[in-house]
């Protein structure tokens, strides 16, 4: 897994170092804003997006410069989706990645805003990504607006799980629900790689598959951790599925089922990387890294 | 005014008529999600913004069709931050245009994402606008990512101002705090007119000076309407920014000298205009029709 370690450190370092460039500074006005914002964005989160989507670009020979601007302009749209779901009017969580929620360490009108400009600061940055033509700049604005929006994006995701709270779902409608909330976003983070990377349709044809299931696989391993581990080691409220009735997956399966389900995934991810005639080696071991979240 | 007045409609029409092949029908699902967007985007607003944009696109001989979906862009983005702001979090209004706000008619949680995801599609909007060239689309998103972000764009302002009240603000800093909420994406909306109509930088220039005296003109307006109409004929809380402490024009210079000030601004937006070789009535009707909103 050496090469896998390399390969995610190079990419938080590379991206931190660009979302430290792309935010305004804590000591600029509104200062309570700025740091806000950058509370949230610099909590340690794993950059799976941009990791994702760096891997992606690579295998189709993208120099890293094209792909730090996009892949941060993701992080910022998680980022902010991350804020706005923390509210007490959405999921009412206190502690993210070990720490305060946004709204807990800066009150909730300042964090309905600190999530509501990472999504603009995001567009922004993609529309001023020099390093792209004008022509794929627009299609990547396209691309991810259409993936964190509605129909059949993040937003829309997050509503129907909201709507689902206390209803038994469907292991179908779960589906749904987590390939809109989730599965979308990280789906656009490979596609925009392969974009970059002018990949053919049938190239990105097979990112999408892989995706799609590295999508999948994320959330079944986040529903596998929060039944497993306790809320020191998770850095979240360890339960909080089981305690708002959210429908899950060990809810539905059990926890064995949910395992399997799985490595099946995984396999499933892996198994879409065969048709390219590329060195898929990286994105084989983001598959495995995200399934060994849960050991 | 007959010309103002017909301008006015049509651009209302166009507009809402691309809204409404812009987002998700109510049938769609999430159809409470796409029900509660349709709430506040067809609520009956002025379209301001729109109506600056056209009006300035048309001195520059653009056709309506490459300036319809930018404009609805831009309304897309300041219905977002009216939700938002209405939230209970925010400024916390009941009542908008007349009816029930976004999250009393539909639930906090959804009024978050409705807003959230307008932002969304606006940017996706333009980015698939494909009347304009990507060149011009690119540089749209930018300014009007700028426009109502952070600093000096729309949300900065309304995070000033909420940390600006129960103050007693400078009138510079009350100018400063309306500059950015109000006065930004208006200035935009004018510029984005010029950008497509490939504007010269001495065009650009007077335009965004009319522009800028527009935009202090529509706050310094709307100040008065609030203190001189009953929450009836003005279909939100009357008297609110009194209740809530905040500073503005009339609570500092008092109800005359406010007056006063609203036609000495309506005078510098239309004397910036005496600059441009092209026939500017249309954008002197609407400086004084927002000045007669008063009346």
């Amino acid at each position: 897994m050496a090469i896998l370690e390399k390969f995610l450190a190079q990419v938080v370092k590379d991206v931190d170092m660009r979302l430290d460039e792309l935010i305004p500074a804590s000591g600029v006005e509104p200062k309570l804003l700025h740091e806000a914002i950058r509370w949230s964005v610099f909590a340690g989160g794993k950059r799976i997006r941009p990791v994702v989507m760096c891997a992606v670009g690579n295998i189709f020979g993208v120099p890293s410069e094209q792909l730090i601007a996009t892949a941060s302009a993701v992080e910022m749209i998680h980022t902010y989706s991350l804020i706005h779901d923390d509210l007490p009017a959405m999921d009412d969580d206190d502690l993210r990645r070990g720490r305060p929620t946004c709204h807990i360490q800066f009150g909730e009108a300042t964090a309905i805003l600190a999530g509501d400009v990472l999504q603009t600061l995001a567009f922004k940055t993609i529309a001023e990504d020099d390093s792209l033509s004008a022509d794929i700049r627009i299609a990547l604005v396209a691309l991810i607006a259409d993936a964190s929006g509605t129909p059949y994006g993040m937003v829309s995701g997050q509503q129907l799980d909201l709507e689902g709270e206390g209803a038994v779902l469907s292991i179908k409608q779960i589906a749904e629900i987590h390939r809109q909330k989730t599965g979308a976003l990280i789906n656009a983070s490979a596609l925009a790689g392969a974009m970059i990377g002018r990949a053919r349709p049938d190239e990105v044809e097979a990112i999408s598959q892989y995706a799609t299931n590295l999508g999948l696989l994320f959330q079944i391993t986040d529903d596998i951790i929060d039944v497993t581990q306790n809320t020191e080691t998770l850095g979240k409220t360890a339960g909080k599925d089981l305690a708002s009735a959210k429908s899950t997956y060990p809810a539905h399966l059990g926890l064995d089922r949910t395992i399997e389900m799985a490595d099946t995934t995984r396999i499933a991810a892996n198994a879409a990387l065969d048709r390219l005639e590329k060195d898929t080696d990286l994105l084989r071991q983001i598959a495995d890294y995200i399934c060994q979240r849960t050991k």
